[in-house]
């Protein structure tokens, strides 16, 4: 039986399940699990997890939520998976166990609520608010002075929500990820390396940048489709 | 050379390393960093964790930062642990993997952010915000609905979250807590599990809160000093 992925490409963490399996050869089925759509909240998905969040998995019989803990257990559980993903030495592992920590309450905590807070926040009903927006600001940006490289899981987890900046104005992601010239080489190696898939996967997501930009600028100049695969290219 | 655990016992996941070392017989030296004093800031300190959080640890030559990250490495590296704490079975321990996971964004959120608006910001010279408390108790509230027994090192830092609640109000502690029976019973399970241990380490908690309420009533009858073990042992 096929490996059944829970997601919403929409979601960062999501993206990353995703990619790892795109990346390893892992075949999977898609089960597009709609946030905007409060799809999570069904009663059928509450049987797939309890928690009432995407990602989750179906392995079998095996039921498991919360992406770092997934790509743990695809990284374990399909053979053939390079050990650079999550290593089998104590000590190299452990160091991608405390990232993936870390990234939890510091760079997810970061960019969630700030592109949250300035960009999604109408998709789900509600306000734009630029005083909490401001807080995460500054998680955000103490969380992007702090990383470095780590060929891992941890690595596939922080570039995907990353990349979630891409839904925010150009002015303001430049703004904020500029100053960071070491996160942009990072970055550019990351693609270089997940390449095709990170791209693909990430296709929704720069969609939905047009969307809310023309959203909030219903009148004049909405960026046009032309001008995304560039920025998409450039250094973020 | 002795494990080194930089740890404040104020932090409830310090103490969740503390329990664990003392459980399980693993001998340290405690080394007090105090975020009260801001200790976490000061040039030693970024030596060891350039993230500039507690807890830490160093073992020997290795340093390592994020509890969850610090558990699993000591459940791995000490001999003897039982495996109750970190099932070396694949599909067991990768439970413990998502509810350790799923703890940093959905109960420690909560708790953490509720006891923050609600008492302890002044302690940082910031003041008291019910609007955010009250958007915390939210997230803290549907965590304790999810709440199930978990016999690992998940448990321990799922106890250590909860009995962080001990610094609210008992009125406070009493409404959020109190309609969770199936928590209480699994709160009291743990006690029984980790006593004397776990007890001596939240001894500073018990302290702080009596602090904290005296400067908050400054004026009339705070808690004696009489009343805190009874209320201890009591389901909480």
């Amino acid at each position: 039986m096929k490996l059944k992925l829970y997601v919403d490409r929409m979601s960062q963490p999501s993206r990353a399940v995703i990619i790892f399996c795109k990346l390893n050869g892992i075949e999977f089925e898609e089960v597009s699990t709609e946030l905007f759509k409060r799809q999570q909240l069904s009663p059928e998905f509450e049987e797939v997890n309890p928690m009432k969040q995407v990602p989750a998995i179906m392995d079998g019989r095996f039921k498991l939520f919360e992406s770092h803990a997934i790509l743990r257990y695809l990284a374990c559980a399909f053979p053939g998976i390079a050990d650079h993903w999550y290593p089998a030495d104590l000590y190299r592992r452990t160091k991608v166990e405390s990232v993936l920590d870390w990234h939890h309450s510091n760079l997810h905590r970061g960019a969630a609520g700030y592109t949250f807070n300035t960009v999604l926040a109408p998709a789900f009903g509600l306000p734009l608010n630029p005083k909490a927006a401001a807080k995460y600001e500054k998680v955000l940006l103490a969380s992007l002075a702090k990383i470095d490289g780590q060929p891992s899981i941890a690595d596939l987890s922080l570039v995907c929500e990353i990349m979630q900046l891409e839904i925010l104005d150009e002015k303001d992601r430049e703004r904020i990820i500029g100053p960071y010239k070491r996160v942009l080489k990072w970055i550019d190696d990351a693609k270089n390396a997940m390449e095709p898939h990170l791209q693909e996967v990430h296709v929704i997501l720069f969609k939905a940048k047009e969307k809310f930009h023309k959203q909030r600028y219903a009148v004049g100049s909405s960026i046009p489709q032309s001008s995304r695969k560039p920025e998409f290219h450039s250094k973020m």
